[in-house]
């Protein structure tokens, strides 16, 4: 089989001004960085407001296995697509986080002859937001603890310091640390810790600014801690926001790249998708919304987690309304959602589950119909892509299609991954065909709605559960958020993204259970309130065999290894 | 008067595909990075290896004052000048480091009429190659650790790892952390710290590499700590190397820029001026020294320093031969020497010191007259450039010119800063006639030198001192390196750059005193033994006032407030 790399390097690419302009985007806003990625400046932004608006496709999922159910490629596949269909089409999906790629994870950037290339750009640095974002975040850290030690005009209460520092690394040992050792030269010593990059409020800001100035506000309201008397500290008040907006000058720009079938990719931001709203950022879909017929964006992890916050975050900030919501979804996970296998991250598929059996697909469809239901819940349109793998059985495949028939959606088989645009053509249709349908999109809540009210709204209406239950910490919280005056804020969920429920264990559409709330956290720049429903991990370890161990260039400087 | 950045923005620039063709560097191995630099493909050195070589210049200085004497300002000044006497000049400078930008440092891209542009792209990301040495070193940091962690094959003494972490911050609180908090699956709690990302030694190995199969090896022989029995543990040996190396394969090309007079500035690298050899990249220089008719390089802190390593190490990597050395000397800088004035970082100049006094300047006149030997023991012509202030009296410029003919070395008043290239070319006439002299260019001293020899060679030849006075420690590290096959290696001597000898109050050229060696290290990758004589910071504090505080876009998304 030809590998992700090989295929990346044998595409032919057109020139990318060629690329840009058959998005209406002029050379003039259209910067180089390197041979096959160009920022595009955010004039672009007004300068093509006269041109139409492009439908509007959000792609999701299932809740999916440890191993992804191939949204990235899906994305990939039906953006390609629609050039079959004699349609433009552009795609928007997040950049790679370097920690990762480095760790236990494959690359980012899609797949087989679904893939935005050159793969290894997208996987390594690209034009270095995410180090712009790395260092912006551990700025203001340290004008957090320089501010401690220079005499804490703001009154900064040690112990009620909330900003972390970031790096863009799988590092266990960075998780918990004790700063400013040494003596009085250098620093208070103070428990503390490093999150990866992907994590930072910083990173969640840059996706939802809608324009330098909006950037520079949002990170202006980036909440450091609290005063001894709970009054919440900002970087303006700091007065590092400036110059964190200076160094996220070119970063806030998308990076406009193409797939191997020449379809422009608008690849820029990569938010976390527990902690964060796991979305790619809202310039680069303001852009690619005057570049073609189609804009399809993916968000991340199952419908319940990224196109929930996709529709209640990011269109909330962006003003977007979409027209259409993809819902991938696998024989693979739907055979797990049966809740007759266990599949772990790591370790190879358990015994059975390649075995032909449609009816463990129809064990599964709980989840998928939950998934279905909850994109209809805002008022869009879903359909479901099949997103076909070698191993699956037609009476597999024709199971979920037979699932989503039931729920009078629109579904198709895609082979995107193995045959490109081609393989996801019948998607591309039923997705045209969707956004033809009147569209009644809407918001699962108000602003104005108190947020524990949110967080149950999302809790029942998207999760299944029967309400939420806070701890005593998590009421406070939430008390003090409203008193702070960040009650108008949509919530932002971290709970496990293997289950609908707060328990990864549980499959399919669980019911019967509270989702519980230990504590809650607020990103007051990036603008959600984040309760915590279980144990997130803000920064990766690595195995014992490491993928880093394996990287390297070849003897005429190619990279090897790079999955 | 108008503001570097004012200046910067004014200049014309010439396209940088015209810059790189007047180099003889073709389009196909000239990439853009945004629209004012270019990433230059090392495929260059090969291919331009038939063009006449370029006369090489080095500049350096006399010991600065807290303030600097200008280098880089009279680097630029000299490049451009050239074009005045009808000859092509091209520059190569290190590259910003961002931690000082926005800390108590001004920019890094010269200044005035003196500069590359636009300044802050050099002051700022550029092409991130910074970010890209960072990712490489925490990269090998996490799989320390992790190795520690996954049993520890190689049997790593946990207390004898020399391996750090670096960010490109001013964050005194990272000097002395304890990693590895929280419990067994966080990691092994350890005592271990961040240096600014410049210290790192693979910014150094990155400057010292001629090519990618190079980095490639010296990454390698990175040795990151030693096991129980005193052995080093390499990169290698932690099959690290290779993903630190495609991680760097951007990084490790030159950045092509232009300077206000569209003179072609190679900017790249930074490695730190004490603790590693302060020079810039041997690239760009194997790629400049093909490039026009005298290439102009700066090195870092003053003679005794940056030139002494810009010979015995950077040279020896390079196999490069220099024609000449420029040494810049100030009014300032001289009446400092003259021990008259104590002149401190961040406080105003002391009184008097501004009176017209070149009886002053000659009191100063022993560090430039040792300065001057330090060029001549390596059998390089010295220029003596007096960089002239606008608060200097002709008397007190004429001064050092007359100390410098004293020495029988030709000496030329440059006013570049306030009029560009014209306003150096009387020095680079001076230059031209010293390049046309033979050259006679040799190493201080020959590989196989003891250790402990060639540093005593260095402190009597170069500070004046009258030998070395090793703690016992140092004694038997200088004994353990030779044993662990390290004693080929050149030495990069840790001091103060404030005076000629190990303590920075002592002006002049001090005598009767022997260099003080506390501790000795090894960057075995980048390929030098450092000895450790003084307090060394390698991660920088921020002020009470850092610049960031000033720092920030204008309405129009302009940058404000970077100096």
């Amino acid at each position: 089989m030809t590998s992700n790399l090989e295929i990346s390097r044998n595409a032919t690419l057109k020139p990318l001004a060629d690329v840009a302009a058959a998005m209406g985007i002029g050379e003039h806003l259209c910067e180089p960085y390197g041979r096959t990625t160009a920022k595009i400046s955010l004039d672009a932004i007004g300068e093509l407001a006269d041109r139409p608006k492009a439908r509007y496709v959000v792609v999701s999922s299932v809740t999916p296995t440890p191993f992804g159910e191939g949204k990235t490629t899906t994305t990939v596949g039906l953006g390609q697509a629609f050039a079959h269909l004699g349609k433009r089409g552009v795609i928007a999906i997040r950049q790679a986080s370097m920690g990762p790629t480095f760790g236990i994870k494959g690359g980012a950037a899609g797949g087989g002859y679904a893939q935005v290339v050159p793969m290894e750009s997208v996987n390594l640095h690209l034009t270095g937001d995410l180090h712009a974002v790395t260092s912006a975040h551990n700025l203001l850290a340290a004008m957090v603890d320089n501010h401690l030690h220079k005499g804490n005009r703001l009154g900064i209460d040690p112990f009620a310091i909330t900003w972390r520092r970031v790096l863009d690394v799988n590092d266990r040992d960075l998780r918990q640390i004790v700063t400013g050792l040494g003596g009085k030269a250098d620093g208070l010593p103070r428990q503390t810790g490093f999150d990866i990059t992907a994590a930072s409020e910083v990173m969640a800001v840059l996706a939802l600014a809608d324009s330098l100035p909006d950037l520079r506000a949002r990170l202006g309201r980036i909440v450091v801690g609290y005063t001894g008397d709970g009054e919440p500290v900002t970087a303006e008040q700091l007065r590092a926001a400036g110059a964190m907006c200076v160094q996220l000058r070119e970063a806030i720009k998308p990076n406009l790249m193409q797939t191997v079938e020449q379809t422009p990719a608008l690849v820029h931001c990569g938010p976390f998708g527990n902690i964060a709203h796991g979305n790619s950022s809202v310039v680069a879909d303001l852009i690619g919304i005057r570049g073609g017929d189609y804009l399809v964006t993916e968000a991340g992890f199952g419908a319940d987690m990224g196109a929930e916050r996709f529709f209640n975050i990011k269109c909330r900030a962006s003003g977007l309304v979409p027209d259409a919501a993809v819902v991938v979804a696998t024989v693979r996970a739907l055979k797990a959602h049966s809740g007759r296998y266990r599949v772990v991250a790591g370790r190879p598929l358990p015994e059975g589950m390649l075995d032909e059996s449609p009816d463990d697909v129809h064990a599964g469809a709980a989840n998928l119909r939950r998934q279905i239901a909850n994109i209809r819940a805002h008022g869009v349109t879903p359909v479901v892509a099949v997103n076909a793998f070698p191993t699956d059985f037609d009476s597999e495949k024709r199971a979920i299609a037979d699932i989503a028939a039931g729920e009078g959606v629109r579904a198709a088989i895609s082979n995107h991954v193995a045959a490109g645009g081609k393989g996801a053509a019948e998607l591309a249709e039923a997705v045209a065909e969707a956004c033809a349908e009147p569209a009644r999109f809407g918001f699962l809540y108000p602003d104005d709605l108190p947020l524990d009210r949110k967080i149950e709204t999302v809790a029942r209406r998207m999760y299944g559960a029967d309400g939420i239950d806070p701890s005593p910490a998590a009421r406070r919280q939430l008390d003090s958020y409203e008193r702070c005056g960040f009650g108008s804020l949509p919530v932002c969920i971290a709970k496990t993204h293997l289950s609908l429920s707060a328990d990864p264990s549980r499959k399919g559409a669980p019911t019967g259970w509270l989702l519980p709330v230990r504590e809650v956290r607020a990103s007051v720049g990036a603008g959600f309130v984040y309760p915590i429903c279980g144990d997130m991990r803000t920064m990766p370890g690595l195995s014992s065999h490491p993928a880093a161990e394996v990287i390297d260039i070849d003897e005429s400087g190619q990279v090897v290894g790079l999955a």
